[in-house]
């Protein structure tokens, strides 16, 4: 089992589009240049792009971490665990986060962290759904490996697209569906190599449970921006911690399911290295940068963010890890390139 | 030495994607629907969608046959005199098409076959930069190997676009030009094999003469259009007798200098067979139906319709010949599909 299950549903897939937007001030309809734009806009801008931009390195610099692990050799730690350690340093930092904003604005409505039934009820609701999302995990490696399910993870984009638009009932354009048919298209051309047509043979037990789990990888990810955007005026911080909480419960769940004896025998911290400290670390991280895009931003954004970060990713390898470029990552790179264009220009003919 | 040299310029890329324009009635500025349309601008655009489609059915079909052809042995005619036979029987069946139009419409300005000089001077030029371009053919071998030229063959798109601009004057849209881009990408990704990945390996000298057959195909087909369509009203068939008579001229001067000893020796049409004497047939009507898209369409027509026919020729192979497709076709085909609508809806946003 590798590090990269510890948070499957922080790298499925938002966005440097968004800063094109956000330079040709077309993030807002009507509004014609960002000379134009009053200054609260543009503050909203400056945070989406951060937020987003954010999203996409920590995303770049887990893949990398992912590497490196991977080439210092194995670590026994349990990855149950490690999942837990990450939510706890997400309500940790949501905290820390609220404590300073308590000292400086004081307690009010908007960042009090009690809250109410009709308010909670709905948190635990994309964590049970990643956590659903994870068990299937496990059996779908009976019908694929792990570099096909890497490719049919891409699947993801698709479901997203879809959700966004059936729950959220956001439109995008015709060319913004374009360009996410392309999105998805350029990603898995990008991760194509010799084996890859295997998936093709991926028998039909193994293909619905793909699309199972990318439409629940997809309704998660919708979900929360759902409940995220339901109380714009509550301050995000609140809004993780509740999150991250009922993240914590399910993760305690999985370690006294799945790793309770080697946790009672060898200890919590088990194989823990540097290493894994810096996962833990970047994937609290990018959690919350996932959290802050769905507030600022949307579904869409992350889905662009993390694409791009993976092209970032593959490019850096080459200078970190000597990795070579394949004509097919060319391909895919173009691809996504356009679409990213697409999507902002589709957004101006709208 | 494969037959299908006979006739590089036929197969470089024209438009399921005019038809969509077709039904939408978008192919003329101002026109809401087919229904407000003149009958005269119907017949024009029913003339572009039947011209348009046998391109793509005859592109299609001049694939399978080479495939047939390869699966049936190898021929040892001469590929000289098949491409003059080819230039021979166009000229016979425009000449036949223009006694029709004679006998119906009696000679006129228009359609008599006398010309002069100043319209006749431009029309050996297309023919010497085919020449030119399949006298490199010979060379870039030395640098890549034959799958890699079909690889990079691809780059006509891109040369076919940027010249369409600059020397026919003609302007694409933002959302075209990207269509152009995704349409190179998504063909060249359909044709991937686990041994494209050399294509990159390609050295400096090869990736040039690439580079530089790409511009000469690219310019013999846009400067075919100027040719033709300079005088619009002049009739096609005597476009087409000019050009082809050039055709002829240029392959007799190929015979005498590569296979004359063989052809003096062994005779003319030594090593024809059924399939070769369909190939003839068959790239004869593909070179006329690529006037028509010149004179009724244009080269970013022709260059889908071709791209098109070549996704047609793989989907029909794993019929007639038991061809697996790979996960790259259809990634590739989906970028192209997309890239067909989008080539349609950048110009309904013009």
């Amino acid at each position: 089992m590798e590090y990269r299950k510890i948070k499957d549903e922080d790298d499925d897939g938002g966005t440097v589009s968004d800063d094109i937007e956000n330079l040709r001030g077309t993030g807002f309809p009507g509004v014609a240049s960002v000379s134009n734009v009053p200054p609260r806009e543009q503050a909203k801008w400056k945070r989406k792009t951060i937020v987003t931009l954010a999203l996409t390195f920590l995303t770049s610099s887990q893949a990398i971490l992912i590497v490196w692990s991977k080439r210092a050799g194995k670590y026994e730690y349990s990855v149950t665990t490690a999942n837990f350690m990450v939510e706890t340093l997400k309500c940790a930092l949501s905290l820390a986060a609220l404590a300073r904003i308590w000292k400086s604005e004081g307690v009010t409505d908007d960042n009090r962290l009690s809250t109410t039934l009709d308010e909670v009820i709905v948190y635990p609701i994309p964590a049970l759904l990643y956590l659903v999302k994870n068990l299937l995990q496990y059996y779908i490696f009976a019908y694929v490996d792990a570099p096909g399910y890497q490719i049919l993870k891409n699947l993801n984009i698709i479901s997203t697209g879809v959700l966004y638009r059936i729950i959220l009932k956001k439109k995008l354009s015709e060319i913004q569906w374009a360009a996410f048919i392309l999105l998805c298209a350029g990603c898995t051309t990008a991760q194509l190599n010799s084996r890859s047509d295997q998936v093709l043979q991926t028998p039909l037990p193994g293909w619905i449970m793909a699309i199972v789990m990318a439409l629940l990888s997809g309704f998660a990810g919708v979900y929360t921006e759902a409940i995220i955007k339901k109380r714009p005026s509550r301050n995000i911080n609140v809004q993780n911690f509740w999150l991250y909480i009922f993240g914590m419960a399910f993760n305690a769940v999985a370690i006294l399911i799945q790793d309770f004896v080697a946790v009672m025998n060898k200890g919590f911290f088990h194989g823990y290295s540097i290493i894994t400290t810096l996962m833990i670390l970047n994937h609290a991280l990018s959690g919350i940068a996932v959290s802050m895009v769905m507030k600022y931003a949307d579904n869409i954004v992350k889905v662009y963010s993390t694409s791009v970060a993976m092209l970032l990713t593959a490019v850096v390898s080459v200078f970190l890890f000597g990795f070579n470029l394949t004509l097919a990552f060319f391909l895919g790179a173009t691809v996504v390139s356009v679409s990213v264009y697409l999507h902002s220009a589709g957004k101006l003919q709208r």
